[in-house]
């Protein structure tokens, strides 16, 4: 984020009135608070984050569905709506769907899902590299069970993962607050035997799986379509 | 595990000597403790446990294939060697990969690659279905990013996953201690901007990722395939 600033304050005076400033980070308050000030009057400034990627990085990673049927948020504000359209019809044309939103709210939206979720992902993948009672090689051996999703997660940019976690800090912290107090409540479930809770708990989440199956989200196939076709 | 003991007792009268019982449960001591003292001096009792399926569950869920290059994991104890083979030579006929451990290595292996991630997933799930300042509708639409992942393992079966946590208690509460303190670890890291402790977890961990892609446990195309051919 500062060499953010910096970059922004570099290409300020080159930058002529009525064109538009975007970009692609994945937190959206931070950007705003780096860019904005150092760019002129008249020019537009358009926060943006494609939802689009995997586990890997860089320009090999890309490929020319990357952007078909994936969310690209845009934060606004208040720039002028003709810039706006201009910049969504750009990246419809390269097939991504566009939402507006205000950056606070996409901050929040994205440490629910993907911020939290990748540290967490990290945090398990740590844990078992770390177990002397259980080795790696039986941990890679064993990862089919379900970890190995964690590690397909735990396996992005940890250069880009450090920057999103430094940057979008307080949302993050307040979903890992949540997330442990959760936690505490099932492990003591587990400690106590209560099986209602587990059970009442493990039955709620299916509906979320479901919604998401039907949002044409993520595929119904069992396993993602690995399990058969393996 | 109440059941499986009733059940023991039920077909113990019936069980004629040099037979084998085998189980396919998910957790290997509270089955040897439940069953084993059912059964007549004579009758060989392996344990195993097929890991093998999908987030699907029932007999319908089934494929021709669930089991080919997938682990068998058999837990023998003092079992005479000819009933082993006989039993590995079944299990091999499936396509399975056989190995043997006792029920104790067992419980706290499956703790680690199966078990904790399954109760993390669920927890990050029902956090998200919690969420006041972010609506159900934004989960699943923009759930793409890391979330639907942990969606998919928090719509395995809710019947089983409650016994395996309560007859696994030991080994799970273990891991999940550690994994607590590990994210607060990282959540002290973020709070506090140290931005080269999570560089360095997140270089850490990305080798067990590549450690399961080499042993073909997983594969290496990007987001598990699913990026390109959407």
């Amino acid at each position: 984020v500062g060499a953010m600033g910096a970059l922004a304050a570099e290409i300020a005076p080159h930058l002529a009135p009525g064109c538009t400033v975007t970009d692609v980070g994945s937190v959206k308050q931070a950007v705003v608070a780096a860019v904005a000030p150092h760019l002129p009057e008249g020019v537009h400034f358009i926060p943006g984050h494609p939802m689009a990627g995997t586990e890997y990085s860089g320009p090999r990673s890309g490929f020319a569905t990357l952007f078909v049927n994936r969310w690209w948020l845009l934060t606004p504000g208040d720039t002028p709506r003709a810039a706006v359209d201009q910049l969504t019809l750009l990246l419809k044309a390269m097939g991504a769907k566009v939402n507006e939103m205000t950056p606070e709210h996409h901050d929040q939206v994205v440490a629910v899902v993907s911020h939290a979720p990748h540290l967490i992902a990290y945090t398990m993948v740590g844990v078992a590299d770390h177990l002397a009672q259980v080795s790696n090689s039986e941990v890679i051996e064993y990862s089919a069970s379900g970890f190995r999703d964690f590690t397909r997660i735990a396996a992005s940019d940890p250069t880009m993962w450090r920057d999103v976690f430094l940057t979008n800090k307080d949302a993050v912290l307040d979903i890992l607050g949540r997330f442990a107090e959760e936690l505490f409540v099932l492990q003591r479930a587990i400690r106590m035997g209560d099986g209602d809770h587990l059970f009442d708990y493990f039955t709620r989440t299916r509906a979320i799986r479901r919604g998401i199956i039907e949002a044409g989200q993520d595929t119904a196939a069992p396993d993602f379509g690995r399990a058969v076709s393996k």
